[in-house]
């Protein structure tokens, strides 16, 4: 039985009593005890986090990709005892959680070089001009500093790159802030090892004691005194909405308000044009199926409802999503809260009149395993019950027939904000439906054509994040580098002598960074 | 008389009872009488700029550069008459008000040769990798877009520069998001002045009806009233802590909250270091005599506090600041609350226990004519009492004798936030005091190094904004280009067509600019 402790900088701490226990979704065994942070391991962690923040913010952009790199090293050095306790935990399989190792690393990784070219900053430079009338211009420079110390929630449905070294904790540590972590209680285990990777990387690399910590608890109780904590300041969250909208009403009433990014959910639309419908509905009908029981359905980008018009063509379509998603087969949630709530999501729509059974995939009564469904209603019963368009948390959609085209308009008008949205159509179609596309997009954070939603590519040019209520702000992304923006805000330098500036706005430009000087993009020194 | 009207887009409207009267405040005279809006013509201007929306929000950012520039014309043309009408209005003098002119001018062209450029967009673009393992990289393209209709409190203090035709709304108009103004109550005639030559703008350059209106009335009622409509997407703000807040908060009790960036005053620390306490005292004590009665002291960026060490040169300093303050003058204020609120917080300084009166200026009786007045008290009463750090609007300061350079970087620890903080140094004393400046940094947006920090300038590198409570969204500015990111948010598109994609995204790049290609940043085709 593994017994862990808080992570509190380069110390361990298991003073609490209170004992959280990590369990196998797929067998019920107990792994492992923790023992929850007390409020003074609370307080412990913050105090020596906003510490590090006075160091940690002056390393260099190398310095700090050194430090991610080692962590990324030190995660995949893990190897099988990670894959394995990470598997038990979680009840995903194999397969995905090596996958997860990779794109962990991959984003310590992607962020490192994003510090390595330094360009990130946003530098700007307006010189001096002594002479001008009838004032001098003052000399000022600009960029991107970082926000201080970050909490970050630990998400159920990616132990490895949504939790303890993951996304929003990659992208804070780049940024410059030391990051708590309050472990996701759903697998304290793997947040063990991987923190315990992380604190490793940071010592070895010569980083202060408390740029990181990960703390075990409930998130009424320990993420609650995190997010109101003064030293704290910005909050990173993957998971319900319920959660997610607590956390940021906590922060916004605090005497010092602060950002919280909370990513809390999506059904993701997904619609297919008449000429596809006609043509394609075979392979879609296949994609789909694919795509809303990949993971278990456990994916924020998980396409939940769908969308055409009721034509013959589309009941061709109907008949084939029926086949294909007949051949689903669903498997072990996250945890056993999650499996109750998609239950009660399924019987919420079970029991809605004018929503029926379309299809369902392999049925099973093995503890914890989600059964596939797919459900079929019409765009007036939608109207009627908008909850029907909110979030079930598995493998299942929600196939809406619309009557005509100023009806789908109508459907895609009345949604509220999601991730994505994705529009299936041949160039005629897409040409066609030029509204819909308009419309999406002010409902969304990304568009996708002819593809599905799941599968968030980590790059420069992704958006991980949406309108009102898929996230608490719809300025930025989780995903992808542009997520580093959410941990850093802009200071100007007023004649600052050159010794004194950072290298980032110094004359010489030691970093070879690109800066905006005199409203010209250059790389050159002054 | 003037008699004025709602400007709801292309029309104007009166249908309310209520009136504001617009009053000079140095001759107590009514200027002018101006409807009231009512609930319904609240709503129809909200309505009228969401349905601009769906049409500016497409408009390249040639034609918004046409209008914002057409925009500055007009209300450069307006010359004498709204120079004449917004001193009465104001009690600002001529020169203050045609430098106002010029400055609102260059604001709008600013942000117009932003557009034209066209880089601002943040354009970053993946191209796919069709035969990448284990998956295909799909090609995604990023950029920033608008927000929706963006809502914008005229400030008391810039009648011309923050108010109809500002700094916010030049930024949320170049954003692509429509304006509705809640104009100031004491300079309704200058903003109905700006108000209609912005309509003319937009109607002469194509720009559709309601892309922006103006609005009269109460922020409890008007106000609250815009805030708080589902259609309306951001505030920007600029006035008092207790106005900022409440909107701040209507804000994030909304159903689907939204970014509230309302800059709430600050008392802009100055601090003098040892040798050039010793070394130029007399220059400062004329300078920082200045900054603070400049414009009857009605800045932001007033400088309300000014700290040195006690030592025989701090005494030189003191009785320089007394002889310089004591030839400086006061002035009629905006408005007679503001002269009210002056008054108030002079009278608590000198109710406080341990603050003297170090210095007066000119002393008038005439009505709403403020006095300049300088105060003096050291660290501890100062630690005592954390009130006599909050902003006094008008001609006055503090001066605070610190006991030691401890005890100086102990009064940085301290400060909450503001806009700047300034540090007069040689360059021993600013190595010397390094620590400050690191402190510093953390506390404000800016850092000023030998000047004041009165004086904005609009550029590229400004960061007009700080942490809470000097504003309530430290991550952004209210001057300069970086200005236009508080109304807009990333979206990315996948797989999507070229013929569909915005000219920012498409391969042959017809604007020509700067995108993060690959992440390699290229002004080329691809």
């Amino acid at each position: 039985m593994i017994q862990g402790k808080q992570i509190i900088g380069f110390e361990e701490s298991g003073e609490g009593t209170d004992i959280l226990k990590s369990i196998n979704p797929g067998t019920g065994e107990t792994l492992g005890q923790f023992n929850k942070a007390t409020p003074a391991e609370v307080e412990k962690a913050v105090a020596k986090a906003a510490a590090a923040f006075q160091i940690y913010r002056k390393k260099s952009g190398k310095e700090k990709a050194a430090f991610l790199e080692a962590a990324a090293d030190e995660i995949v050095a893990l190897g099988e005892d990670l894959v394995n306790i990470c598997c038990a935990e979680s009840g995903l399989p194999q397969g995905r959680i090596q996958g997860e190792v990779g794109r962990t690393a991959g984003q310590l990784r992607l962020f490192a070089s994003l510090l390595k070219d330094g360009s990130w900053v946003d530098a700007r430079i307006d010189t001096a001009i002594p002479d001008r009338t009838p004032l001098p211009k003052p000399d000022i420079r600009y960029m991107q500093m970082a926000l201080g110390p970050v909490v970050v929630f630990g998400a159920s449905n990616f132990p490895l790159a949504f939790s303890a070294a993951g996304g929003d904790t990659a992208s804070a540590l780049a940024a410059g802030c030391p990051v708590i972590v309050k472990a996701h209680s759903s697998h304290p285990a793997t947040g063990n090892m991987v923190g315990k990777a992380v604190a490793k990387a940071a010592k070895a690399t010569g980083m202060p004691d408390g740029v990181f910590s990960l703390l075990y608890g409930d998130g009424s109780t320990v993420g609650t005194q995190l997010v109101k904590h003064p030293e704290v300041k910005a909050v990173g969250f993957t998971g319900s909405y319920s959660g997610g909208k607590a956390l940021f009403d906590a922060a916004v009433q605090r005497e010092h308000p602060i950002p919280v990014y909370a990513e809390m959910g999506s059904t993701n639309p997904v619609f297919i044009l008449p000429e596809t419908v006609k043509n394609q509905a075979e392979g879609f009908a296949k994609g789909f199926s694919g795509s809303v029981t990949l993971g278990v359905g456990q994916f924020c980008t998980n396409p939940g409802m769908l969308i055409y018009e009721n034509t013959e063509d589309g009941k061709q379509l109907t008949n084939k999503l029926e086949e294909h998603f007949a051949q689903t087969s669903g498997g072990v949630m996250l945890g056993s809260n999650i499996y109750r709530s998609y239950n009660e999501g399924v019987s919420k729509h079970l029991a809605t009149s004018g929503v029926e059974t379309l299809s369902k995939g392999a049925q099973s009564d093995a503890l914890n395993v989600a059964s596939p469904i797919l459900f079929k209603t019409n765009s007036q019963v939608l109207g009627e019950n908008p909850d029907l368009s909110e979030e079930i948390f598995g493998p299942t959609s929600l196939v809406v027939e619309a009557q005509s085209k100023e009806d789908i308009l109508n459907i895609a008008r009345n949604l509220s904000g999601h991730l994505t949205a994705t529009v299936h159509g041949t160039e005629k179609d897409l040409t066609d439906y030029k509204d819909l596309l308009d419309i999406l997009e002010q409902k969304v954070g990304r568009v996708i054509i002819n593809g599905f939603p799941t599968g968030v590519e980590v790059c420069s040019s992704m958006v991980h994040g949406g309108p009102f209520p898929s996230t608490s702000d719809v300025r930025s992304t989780s995903v992808g580098t542009a997520a580093i923006f959410r941990f850093t805000r802009p200071i100007s330098y007023q004649n600052m002598p050159q010794s004194l500036l950072p290298d980032e706005l110094k004359n010489s430009n030691p970093l070879g960074i690109w800066r905006l000087v005199n409203n010209t993009l250059t790389n050159d020194k002054i």
